[in-house]
């Protein structure tokens, strides 16, 4: 029997989104795909089997394990079969059997993480953390999107505990005796992150121009990390284990369809004129105007951290992939690239509202977060927990689709 | 019929040997698993159809398209597979069907490279790399191995043509003009890296004492480098494109059964007492003497570069994997580990011959090389070809076991 299930105001998960996921239930435990409308997970695993996707190659992927097959199709196939599910759903054509509550069911990573490669394009995250730590602002800064590679296996989907890790620091700080403890400076950042469709053999760059048909879409991400760790190992060679301990991703991913409505020019005109390989033409606005916010969760209590907003980075998420691929390294189904922390400059009550991990908010650790109720915040608590979420909203700021929440616990080191 | 390949003096693939490896033949396109014996390769998933290996695990992980599974086996069963091919092989027992010259036979990766970390320990190598980089000793270099995560989509086996990369530096040297072209300063690296078996979960550390279980062998390893790419991305996040374009490994697994009677303490006593994580039991000696060996080949003629020694490295193996895994990161099987440029302090003739590579042999492209025939090298030109070799020997100096040419051609940028 047909069903086509409400959708309550404010849902992340509506007709306009048709986010793609994996899942298992306790009835279902191998892992399959499915989408998510209102409440409901639509299991497209079952809905292939009931032969709804009349293109034999579309219905194959969704009887695999993952969405990786699905990812590596054309775009154009993979906007019609979105387009298919969203017309079968409102014509009420597809059978109440392949929904699940979302609450019954198990989140899973979309895919294996191939890759994982961490940008650092925030003017202001880079502006306000300066002074902190390197003493200024890079000179590669403006010339190109600069990033790291970070640790692919320990990419993990929402929600999840994420161990406060051991590691090597300076202890006390600045002195130069090296200690192996647990962290005291654990902090989270607001990123988001894409993931790549089709494939780039080893040997090809990218034109920046066909850069959309490589990326499937969007999650939330949030950068995990230990800043003790991090300033013992960050020279000469960047973040190591400082930022391996955990990255949790949003399980669904936002497809570039579904964002496309929401596309724009980044905030910050690019104030050098972009080398060659990173200069896009007409068709491509650059950015996505993504809502983005981080709340604090103690003790059952929600405390607002920060918001702000895609669109601040000062390169594009296509420039970002193109300049990855430059190197000719080659794209993988599954490598999954991460923009950046996000923070803005805006300033409410005298206070900015837009600085987005812990080390900037709280200048390391010295001034703390002082909520309405008494608690306060500088570096994170054993079972405090970070809630990041995202949406796209209608001109008059109604929520046209959301991300789901990106969320972690920390537990006590082991 | 039965057939024992004989071994010519100096082979690499002697019965000490037995490496393990993927390889195709225009007859057997499919990759398969083998190993290399004197001039020939054994064909293991020949030999395993034909029952030889009596347990049924054994006998499916070499019908698999690589080594993924057959690592991913106790290292117990692995010792024991490993000596019944030897037993086999010395007894005549193996259908001489079994066998293709390796002169036939296409090399391939060993298994999917999941993850790919690079290490930065040799003392020789940070000290005459520092005055023209940061310009000292990081602090952290003594007290826990250092590392990046490196790019392992482009990880390739030998021998492959490596295309000169295209990046963004600064031009000219020295300025604040960022360009985007071909580099200019291209270098090799000296390495050996070493294949994860044993899965280790994310949330889990490693106790050093059990890195050997973790390890599947060994292999040569060599880190192309573009000098002018990597000092424009290097601060503050590390080398990422300039390290991205490939890094070429020698396509046989030599195992750690096989390097275990060259098993040394390392060359460099360990000056800080090793942190906790860090300190090892009397089982084990820490690393391995093996030689190796780097040269250029232009124009057909061989012109060697330099030697040096793998204990030479101020951290071991079991340490570097120990650091690395104690994030509780996860490792995969198909995580590749490098173990960083490998240099010496030896001098011959009042000449440094141990600087395993160009950046440090030639001060950064600004003193040839200068070879008996006229050639001069600072940077590697097109055509370029760089061979690195490793072996173990006896007593008296004769080879017991080689592990095969790591070489790659540079190719002009496209």
């Amino acid at each position: 029997m047909g069903f086509t299930p409400e959708i309550a105001e404010g849902s992340p998960f509506t007709l306009e989104n048709i986010p793609f996921g994996v899942v298992s239930t306790s009835g279902s435990p191998e892992t399959h795909c499915a989408t998510a409308i209102g409440d409901f997970a639509l299991d497209l695993r079952a809905l292939s089997k009931q032969g709804a996707f009349k293109d034999k190659t579309v219905a194959d992927t969704f009887t695999q394990p993952d969405l990786g097959s699905f990812a590596a199709l054309p775009s154009g196939t993979r906007t019609a079969t979105r387009q298919q599910i969203i017309d079968a759903v409102k014509a009420g054509a597809v059978d109440e059997k392949c929904f699940v509550p979302l609450k019954n069911v198990t989140m899973h990573l979309p895919m294996e993480c191939k890759g994982y490669t961490d940008f650092f394009c925030s003017w202001e995250h880079c502006s306000n953390c300066a002074p902190m730590s390197a003493g200024k602002i890079p000179d590669n800064f403006f010339n190109a999107p600069s990033a790291y590679n970070g640790r692919a296996s320990s990419v993990r989907p929402s929600p999840h505990g994420v161990h406060r890790p051991k590691g090597v620091y300076w202890d006390p700080f600045g002195s130069k005796s090296a200690t192996y403890a647990a962290s005291k400076a654990l902090d989270y950042e607001l990123e988001m992150g894409f993931i790549v469709s089709k494939p780039l053999p080893y040997g090809k760059a990218l034109d920046i121009n066909s850069a959309a048909e490589h990326i499937f879409g969007f999650v939330l991400l949030n950068d995990w990390s230990a800043r003790d760790i991090q300033v013992f190992e960050m020279p000469p060679l960047g973040p190591f284990n400082s930022k391996a301990f955990g990255t949790t991703i949003s399980p669904w991913v936002i497809t570039l369809d579904a964002l496309k409505p929401f596309s724009c020019p980044p905030k910050h005109p690019q104030t050098l004129s972009p080398l060659e390989h990173l200069r896009y033409g007409e068709g491509q606005r650059g950015t996505f105007d993504i809502k983005l916010e981080a709340h604090l969760v103690r003790n059952g209590t929600k405390y607002k951290l920060c918001s702000s907003n895609l669109s601040y980075l000062l390169w594009t998420p296509y420039q970002q992939l193109t300049q990855q691929a430059s190197s000719m390294c080659g794209l993988r189904t599954g490598d999954l690239i991460g923009t950046g922390t996000v923070s803005g400059d805006a300033v409410e009550n005298g206070k900015k509202v837009e600085l987005a991990c812990l080390f900037e908010a709280t200048l390391n650790g010295t001034v703390p977060y002082k909520f309405e109720d008494g608690q306060e915040l500088t570096y994170l608590q054993d079972e405090d927990g970070i809630v990041l979420s995202a949406r796209c909203v209608d001109s008059n700021g109604k929520t046209v689709l959301g991300f789901g929440d990106c969320a972690g616990q920390i537990v006590r080191a082991g």
